[in-house]
Order: structure tokens, then C-alpha cells, then sequence
């Protein structure tokens, strides 16, 4: 499930090689909708060309600009728009604000941005203020300054700023989220999530592969190195809400008839990152010396309107296997991913035993996850980015949203406000209500039965 | 592990039967210290029952008086002791103050205490004053006035505060405590513990029979349910942290080396008793209109002086298997008791993914779980409450202590913070350093190589 690795896997297995396209042939991605759609791609790194390869499988998606500040970056993406057998697109170059020319240069329905997190709110604000609807990797917006942007910004310009949460349309979790809305668990009491996922391998490398060599970071890092690894240098907090908020966020019809009202967060020591430089190249490198200030393990517990409560830990620092943690438990039973259980009153097997998760999650498959299984799979993270992007397409030609500023700004704002509360001594902080009392009437969007 | 089911279990299998003494024969229960001890036993309820049952075991322990204002519990306590072949106790039955009499008239090394939560303080106060060292149930006391005051009487006297936190001594517990202590998960960032069990058979019975029936609570009660259940209508908190903060606690050497400094605490809304009650008993009953304060699920976040956070749920109110959440994180490994899996780096079979626990736990097994297994066996809660009554014994007789009053008040007084916290919204609370700085330079004392 981690993107790196399956990054990795991407670029082992089908760039180089050259020849996975077949896998996916194009006659699948047709959409509902009879329109074409232009799309413009701010970053393309690693991420980027993996969003770029699933988009050049649509017919009626053409992608008319590539912006970039790194040529090799660019190199490799054009590479996979050929053999995607596309049209070459513009490309724009020119430095960090070459965005802006591309957003005024180039007619778009919308721009997917991938860049480094810091970018993605000022791309975003100037492709609504320049007309475009916005599909932005995670985290939307770094400050609470930023998200009111956002959230003005696209009530203003009628553009959508959609928060591109693939985790939010993984089979499981939609599975669950069906179970949910059938009432399966009663009302929902706590939800637990988080991004527990050993990134020393990302957060360092040699400046020339991206993973699993070298302790070099920033300007002698490559790909993510370069830029992520700093945010755990200034900041103490949970640095990467989404992939735990997200999932959790529609079970819980947040913004949409329930709303996130305080959170407070606990940071631990930092150990992690300095330990993998001294293991891997010793005292006298120079990066023994950094001071990592985000603490290791991050615990932050939100308290919701209707009463519930969400735990979040974020945990990328040390060795542990993977695991987004999720817990889904309301009055009449609970899942918990991480051993694989549900436990339903009355139709759980035995009293007080779990049952395997298994049985149920087939049984609550997803309509959208049944309509799509055979898209979806070898699309990247478990079929989610196929999900994901193709939700954002179908917005672009016009379907209602499945996922908007507010949900963006939601899962986003968790990061500065529990980096507030850990400079606090974990003081309890509020969490402003982004849609003005609106939540209180706002109907759920995402995965209905519309197919999207 | 439930106390209640094991009780259950006990009182038909043991008690009714009346022929389970030969499971366990005395000739295991001796001692390593040779003196004659006298305990005189406050609470012969279904646990303190348990404990005499238990007691009986030792040949060098005398069970010299026994004290309940109910005579059913007296009568059923008298049949046990004589099963064990002791002789008959002095009986102390006159009314809630009878104990003091009990404390004035006998001459008892040790006092165990298995009354209603808020006579635990006031009895062990009571008890070291007329200089007997105790052994109290969980929690020791209710607020952070008598902590403190169980500290300065213990102080005084000299005589032992001992909480008789039982799963302390469970054994995947004490293996992890032994695999931290050998440095296996490297420097610990993080714990998790809590006390999630599905009490709502305990909190309401029908009034003759402890468990399994009716909604009746208070006067109407039985048992844990006549005292228990005002709890969860009065108190908005973490009721119950001792069984997920106790284990933790030495694996982090809080008290010694390490101490609790603030928490903070989340509750989410109340419905699980109410639900109960209607769906038992409909909406006309009585009960139907309670007003239960205490929200269903309570997630406390604690920070510790050398860095590392401890996450505690309580969740008693609603469908779901036992489970006390038990998670210990450092910084080259981790133990995830939901899922049964351990990942050490370096040292689990594959990178990035769990082995199970069982290997681990097998090999890492404690000195004392292998010196006294065969004793354990049968003896209630998978064998802790052998050695936690042990423990005390061993202490009565001249042993140094391996629980004392500052853990007797650290696991205790997480509960009136995390109401406290509650209250004000889940603000962070200060929690006390009831060692007053020896906090610095006190050596662990619980789990050693000493056979306690």
C-alpha cells in the first residue's frame, strides 16, 4: 500500500520496461460523461507520472500541459505520455513560477498538482483565480491561513478544489464505509486512523535513486528526500493527516451533518531520523548533527460535534510495518484493521469473538469498487489512484463533486493545529468550522451510489 | 481475562462444586521467607472471596479476620476458608465502620481490600495508621487529594500501599517487559494500553445474580452492580486505568527514571448503557430515564518526562471483545497485542512485516512465569492473580516491595485528570510527581530477578 513502494515497483516494472500499458487497455477508462477534458500536470515527479500514466489511458482526457522545475522530470514524463500515445504537451519549465504562466497561457477544464507540499496552496489558489478546477496531491494547505484561502477562494471562483485522498476509495475502507451507512455498527462512537509507515527510506537517500540508500537530504537529496525530510527538521506535529482523516472523514458525515470541533495532540521524543544517519554513515557525517524536531510518534485525539471521537497517529520514523490504523467502531460492533476483525452484535458468530473481517468486507463491497474491480486493479495503491483520478475526471465533465475544499481543508488543517497544540503542551485547540455552519445541512457527497 | 467471567466460572466450577483445592496443593504455596504472616481481609465479596480462596493456599498464612456488611458474602467467604482448612476468622460484620474495629482490635501484618472503589482510600489509610501494610484493589483512591494522602500516610507509617494491579503480572506482559529490559525494542517511544470489555452485563444484573441479567443497578443490584454503575452516571472520565497503565508502567520505569507529566482526555458522547436498557427492559422502565455522564469511549494521551507518550482507552459500554489494547513502540521494534505480532528490525524474518508474537513470547518468557507456572495454572485470570497475591505475601513477610504507593497513585490518579480534562474540554492537566523528585535517581523495583 505504500506509495513509495509502489512507486518503486512502477518504475522498475514499467518504465524502464516499458511496456506495461497493455495491462490497462484504454477502451476501460471511457467515463460516463460525453465530454473532453484538458488537463494540465504541475509536478511531475514521481507521483506525478504515475497519476500521468493512468490519465493517458482516457480517450477524452487530453493532457495539454506538463509544468516542472526539473528537466529529467519532465524527460521521464513525456516519455510516459508517448507511449500512452498522446500528444507531446506544452511544457513549462522555467523555474518555480512558471505555474503561473502555464495557468495563463493554456485553456484547462483543470490542473492535478504534485508538487512539493509547501506548493501545493499557492498553485492551487492562482489555477482557481486563473479559472481552473484544482485536483491537489495531500496536504491541501500547511497554516489555517492557507485553507481559509482555499475554502474563499473556491467559494468565490466556483472552482472545485478537490483533495486527491486515494485512501479514501480503498476497497476496505469503502467496504466499511457501506457497512456504515447500512447501520451495521449502530451510531458511530470512534474512528481511529493514521500514517504509521517507515519512511526513513524516503526521507534519505544517495541523490540519485530515490529509495533505500544514503542519509542525504535537501539540496543533496533526490525526488522526496529533497524537500519532505525538512518539514521533520521544523516541525513538530502530525505531518500527514490525510490517508487516516480521509477514510474516516465520510463515515463520520464530517462537514456534512457532523463537524471536527478540538483536537489535541502528544508528541515523543525524536529518535527515529537521527539514529538511521549514525547506523548508516556514522557520527561524522554531517547530517549526525541535524536536530529533527518532529517528535516520532505523534497521538492526536479530535472531538466531533455529534460527540465522537477520532485518534490519529502519525509514525514514520522508526522500523514498523505498515499500517494505517484503522479502527471503526460505533454502538453495535466495530472493525479493526490491524487484526484483520469485526465484531458485530447479534450476527458476529460468538459473543464477545471477533470474526475475521473477511466474509464482511465481501459481502459490503462497494458498488463502485464491484463496477470497477477489473479498472482498478494494477492502478496503483491497490486500484485507489484509478478511483481517485477518475473521480476528479468525471468532475472536470461536470459530475457533481465527491470531494471538495471542504473535505481538502478538513483533513489538511489537522497538521498546523496539532503542531499548535504540541507547542502548547498538548493544549486542546479548536478546529474552525470551514463550511460557516453549513455542515449542519450539507448532505454527504462521497460514495454514494452515483458511481463515483 | 475478564475478572467477571472468571469469577463466573470460579463460583460454579469451585465454590457450588465445592472440590477445586486440589487443583492447586498447599505444598506449592510456600514460601521463600520463612515467617508466619496475618492478613485480615476488608471486602469478602466475589474478587475478595476469589483472594481467600487463593490465601488459603499458604500454610504460613493466616487468615485471622474478615470483614463485609453483607452476611451472604460473610457466610460464603466462611465456607471457603474452611474448604481451605484454616480456621475460622474473626468476622467483622457491624455495619460500614466495622473495619476500624477490625484494624483496633487485631493484630495483622497486612490488610487486603476488595470493597467498592471509594472505600479503598479510606480503609487503607485507615489501615497503615493502625500500622498494617496494604494491599488494595484498583484503583487505590478517587482523587488527587487522596493520592496524595495515601502517599504521605505511607510515608509516615512506613507501612506498604500495594495496588494489587494483577495484569502486571500477565504473562505476554511480563515477556515484554523482560524483551524491553534486554534493550529488544531499543529506546521506547510509545505505549498503549486500556480497559475495553463489555461490562454491560456487569453494570446491570437482576438484583440476585451477579451477571447476565436484568438492568436493575444501586439498591436494586447485585454485586459490582449495587456501586459500580453510579460511577458511569456521575463521572465523566478514564473510570478504570489501572489494567492498561499498570503493565506499561515498570516497561517505561515510571516512578523510577521516568514519570507522567500531563495528559489530556477525550470522551465521546454516552449511549451505550441507555441503548441496554431500552433493549432489555423497553422504554417505560425506571432505568430508561438515567442520565449516564460518563461517555462511552474515553481516549487518554499521556506524556512522560523522558519523551514518550502513553495512549489509554476505556470502553465498557458497548458490544466488543475483551481487549486491553496493549502496544509497545521503540525505536527498533514493536509489540501489537490486537494482532498478536511483534516486528523487531534486523531481527523479524521479513522487513516491513509482522511475525507473530507467540515465538517471541515463548523465548522472552519471565523467570518468574518459568519458576511458578505450575502455581499459576488455575489460578485465576490466567495465573495473575497468583502472583500478585504472592507478591504481597512475600512483602507482608519482610520481601522489599515490588508495587508501592507512587504506583499505587500514578495508575490511580489518571482518573480524576482525565475527568478533570474532560471537563474543560479536553484541556492538558498536570499530572503530580508524587515522589517529589525521587522520581531521579529510584531504581525499578517490579519485575526483577528477585522471584516477585
Amino acid at each position: 500500500m505504500s506509495k513509495k513502494i509502489n512507486r518503486r515497483t512502477f518504475i522498475k516494472t514499467t518504465v524502464a520496461a516499458g511496456g506495461a500499458a497493455a495491462i490497462l487497455p484504454q477502451t476501460l477508462f471511457s467515463s460516463e460523461l460525453k465530454k473532453r477534458v484538458k488537463i494540465g500536470f504541475i509536478g511531475t515527479g514521481l507521483r506525478g507520472q504515475w497519476m500521468l500514466w493512468l490519465a493517458a489511458k482516457y480517450p477524452d482526457v487530453d493532457i495539454s500541459a506538463i509544468c516542472d522545475v526539473d528537466n529529467g522530470m519532465i524527460a521521464d514524463a513525456l516519455k510516459i505520455i508517448k507511449e500512452g500515445g498522446k500528444p507531446e504537451p506544452h511544457i513549462y519549465n522555467n523555474g518555480e513560477e512558471d505555474f503561473l504562466n502555464m495557468l495563463d497561457n493554456e485553456e484547462l477544464d483543470g490542473v492535478y498538482i504534485a508538487t512539493p507540499w509547501e506548493w501545493h496552496h499557492p498553485m492551487a489558489i492562482a489555477a482557481m483565480k486563473s479559472g481552473k478546477h484544482v485536483g491537489t496531491e495531500v496536504p491541501a494547505a500547511l497554516t489555517v491561513d492557507e485553507c481559509w484561502d482555499l475554502v474563499k477562494t473556491s467559494e468565490r471562483s466556483g472552482k472545485l478544489c478537490m483533495i486527491m485522498e486515494n485512501v479514501c476509495y480503498r476497497r476496505d475502507v469503502m467496504a466499511v464505509l457501506n457497512m456504515v451507512r447500512q447501520n451495521m455498527f449502530g451510531e458511530l462512537l470512534h474512528c481511529q486512523g493514521g500514517y504509521q509507515h517507515d519512511l526513513r527510506h524516503v526521507k534519505f537517500n544517495d541523490g540519485m535513486s530515490p529509495y533505500g540508500g544514503g542519509v542525504e537530504f535537501g539540496e543533496k537529496g533526490y525526488s522526496e528526500a529533497k524537500w519532505r525530510t525538512q518539514h521533520s527538521v521544523d516541525r513538530n506535529g502530525d505531518l500527514y493527516p490525510t490517508h487516516g482523516l480521509g477514510p474516516v472523514s465520510p463515515m463520520l458525515n464530517i462537514n456534512r451533518g457532523n463537524r471536527m470541533v478540538h483536537l489535541t495532540s502528544t508528541a515523543t521524543q525524536s529518535r527515529g531520523l537521527h539514529n538511521y544517519i549514525i547506523k548508516k554513515a556514522g557520527k561524522n557525517h554531517p547530517n549526525a548533527d541535524v536536530d529533527f524536531k518532529c517528535g516520532d510518534i505523534v497521538t492526536t485525539v479530535i472531538k466531533c460535534a455529534n460527540g465522537q471521537s477520532i485518534m490519529l497517529s502519525h509514525d514514520t520514523n522508526n522500523p514498523r510495518p505498515y499500517s494505517l490504523n484503522f479502527r471503526v467502531q460505533g454502538t453495535q460492533g466495530i472493525w479493526q484493521k490491524d487484526a484483520r476483525s469485526i465484531y458485530i452484535e447479534g450476527q458476529s458468530k460468538e459473543e464477545h469473538r471477533w470474526d475475521k473481517e473477511d466474509d464482511y468486507l465481501e459481502k459490503f463491497d462497494h458498488p463502485l469498487w464491484k463496477k470497477f474491480e477489473n479498472q482498478a486493479a494494477g492502478s496503483g495503491h491497490g486500484g485507489m489512484d484509478f478511483f481517485i483520478l477518475r473521480a476528479f475526471i468525471e468532475s472536470l465533465k461536470g459530475a457533481d463533486p465527491v470531494i471538495d475544499v471542504y473535505d481538502a481543508v478538513s483533513m489538511s488543517v489537522v497538521s498546523p493545529l496539532s503542531e499548535k497544540s504540541i507547542r502548547l503542551g498538548s493544549a486542546a485547540v479548536k478546529i474552525p468550522d470551514f463550511t460557516r455552519g453549513k455542515w449542519k445541512t450539507n448532505d454527504p457527497i462521497f460514495g454514494l451510489d452515483n458511481y463515483m
